[in-house]
């Protein structure tokens, strides 16, 4: 086996244990941020060379922040390290029992590997809407939305007949999580204060920003309180909610709701539901609908040397009998209780299980509007609420380059209200979509 | 004709004279926002809904600033304006007889069309060329760009055969012009500041940044000191400068020149010509190779009320038998001078011919290292020209908004020799590139 350890992806022999982490998601980051470099080789595949920083992907799709601002460069994150590897690719398979994980440049050995490769977007097999709608998983997902949303201004101000101007207008969230009610927020601001400057002679009264949720209430992780303070804030805000709305169908003009209802629109975010992204070659009774099951040491039940964390793990406890949230704290804190404790599970030594702090939930709504569930059951709306929020993501941000341009943004954007960012660099040509064909050159387009 | 001119568009009826400005450069920005509010109604069309601030896309192709800051949002520019009306649309074609404009939205008419469009990158007719080398013209050029620089990296660390590497880390550069210098210089900043710790394995001394002039020296339109301190700086950056060098041809992976020689390279940035992007229904005789021909009040000769400025305009006067150098100055001394001068030529007043002020020309090759041709013959390399460049390109970007962001990122990276836009943000596949088609998700690419 050593010819493979030795050329394999270009990584260096080594007589170190090897860790091959899969996704620099929170997980996976702070995993690699956390192992002692002196006592393993660490190699870190991702198919983009950036880490994105989720939590602040809305501010991207509705104009806020320029993309870069996100996004952390993995190789400046370790240029202290050693004996770390990082290489952009696409895991195909993984062979648990050779201990061998297959990529697009081919296979690499492993001592441990650690899957935290996240959830994907989930359509629920629903085809129209994977077809027409848009996910908010990516940056570039996040531009696909920010230039669609600009291009149906666009074309709006082009339009002389209202009736047709009502229905480009409109914009459909299905899913109330943090995501829909972020981003309710956000289109209900740049509604309100800045696209009336842009686009003087539209009339943004016919502007419809519907946010529609399955359930009986908005943000269905956080508390009660919570939920009833986002949805008053939002509707406030001029945001239609809809509660206990189930989609049928959307074919690209129509949303159908499963009680007969319509909406016309052009343009639907769908954050609805993720799904764990499975890789080949995994058994399958290792995992429960996508999600890899693991002990409360976040290893794969079954497996020798393989570790689950984050949104593509499940570790059933007595507190968290479904898995832990899908949100950033449980990843990056199972990424550093892995990252601390593999030396110590390596050498065979007793290591105290995997316990989630709770540092409580946040969602911002709109400029001095949040609200925060913080641990004993302690809730704060408002400024309040929205301070902590400002402050918790100016401190996650990646690199402190980063937290200086968001900042930056951020002043202007609270001292002006106008976004600077409202720029269609890349045009979004959905299918069909004759009339941005005809304008935008090819080879400049987002997808 | 009522009609057409009420719907068209949904651009307001008016008493006033209609002027409508093809393109949103230096040129077309100028002219807009020159042209009294009163006096006239003002459509701007442009297939961007931003102005591309042009002398900097190099720094958005090398990684040191992002997108964003370079673009200036057009409705934002105008916010202050009542009669004022952005069109983000494609020209198709003009009637000069019907005064008429045809476009992707329908047809509009004009009293004063002022054609703005600028300059194409003029491939000779050479179609490899076309196919495989990178124009640097717009922001997705400068993007793809960056993704294609970035992509090659990863690949090559993923390499373990030396030969393949050679080739992978070569950049050709053709064309001497101020975006072949100033990319040579950023690249090899690059090379020997960033790259090396972001890829401790790879080896940079294989890394040859080619810089081919087809005349007998760099920067032509500048000063022969110039031109000498450009080369001579350049050089002890390591940049290889083939003068003289015509290219033949470019398969993808092998540039052949005129004289036999071959430079093995998967990357190629092509700015060694451009020619004016000449509006169909334009008669041929108004035009020398593609750019309109003016007479000394920039009215397209022979046409009734047909203006033409910047790159696209052909103005032969006795300081310049061949027309004005394509850069921003003349274009944005134009625009001013039409958008100041048109209500006197409405009203039939005698009004000064165009005079253009030269300024100086200015190129930047690196940190501390510039080149200044000021008026009056006096010339300024190194730090001082350095200075004199910051100055200019501060002063010149269209908001305070971008001024502040481009500040941010300079200071950035003046002090930390860091680049932190080396983001892969959207993937650039070139055609046959097999490998990034493996790696990447088809709604995430570039091109």
């Amino acid at each position: 086996m050593e010819p493979i350890r030795q050329l394999a992806l270009n990584i260096p022999a080594t007589t170190k244990p090897r860790v091959v982490i899969v996704g620099a998601g929170f997980g996976g980051l702070n995993t690699a941020q956390s192992l002692p470099d002196e006592k393993f080789q660490v190699v870190l595949f991702d198919k983009h060379n950036y880490h994105t920083f989720q939590p602040l992907l809305y501010q991207v799709a509705s104009a806020a922040l320029q993309a870069d601002a996100i996004a952390g460069p993995l190789r400046s994150l370790f240029h202290n390290r050693k004996d770390f590897h990082f290489r952009m690719l696409r895991v195909l398979s993984v062979e648990p029992g050779m201990k061998v994980v297959n990529t697009t440049a081919g296979p690499l050995e492993y001592d441990y590997l650690i899957i935290s490769s996240g959830a994907k977007t989930n359509y629920f097999g629903n085809e129209n809407m994977q077809k027409y709608a848009l996910p908010l998983k990516t940056i570039p997902n996040a531009l696909n939305f920010r230039s669609q949303l600009m291009q149906l201004f666009e074309w709006a101000s082009l339009n002389a007949n209202p009736d047709i101007e009502d229905h480009l207008l409109n914009i459909v969230l299905v899913g109330g999580g943090p995501t829909g009610v972020e981003m309710a927020g956000a289109l209900s601001e740049l509604r309100k204060k800045v696209l009336p400057k842009d686009y003087p002679r539209l009339d943004f009264s016919k502007m419809n920003i519907y946010l529609l949720e399955g359930l009986d209430r908005l943000l269905p992780p956080m508390s009660a309180k919570a939920s009833a303070r986002a949805k008053k804030d939002l509707e406030k805000m001029g945001v239609i909610i809809k509660l206990g709305a189930m989609v049928q169908d959307y074919d690209g003009e129509t949303v159908t709701l499963k009680d007969g209802e319509q909406i016309k629109t052009y343009i639907v975010i769908w954050s609805a539901g993720v799904t764990g992204e499975l890789t080949p070659g995994i058994p399958p009774e290792w995992a429960e609908r996508g999600r890899l099951l693991t002990d409360t040491h976040c290893k794969v039940i079954g497996s020798n040397g393989i570790f689950a964390i984050g949104d593509v793990a499940l570790m059933k406890t007595e507190d968290y009998p479904k898995g832990h949230p899908g949100v950033a704290q449980p990843a990056i804190q199972m990424g550093k209780y892995i990252g601390k404790n593999l030396d110590a599970i390596h050498n065979g030594r007793t290591v105290k299980p995997f316990k989630y702090f709770d540092k409580g939930s946040l969602a911002t709504i709109g400029r001095g509007k949040a609200v925060a569930d913080l641990p004993g059951n302690i809730f704060f709306g408002g400024r309040l609420a929205w301070f902590i929020w400002l402050f918790v993501h100016v401190q996650f941000l990646v690199s402190f380059r980063n937290k200086l341009l968001v900042l930056a943004n951020w002043t202007w954007n609270l001292f002006t209200f106008d976004k600077g960012n409202r720029l269609i660099i890349r045009p979004y040509i959905r299918k069909g979509d004759e009339r941005a064909k005809a304008v935008f050159a090819e080879n400049e387009v987002g997808s």
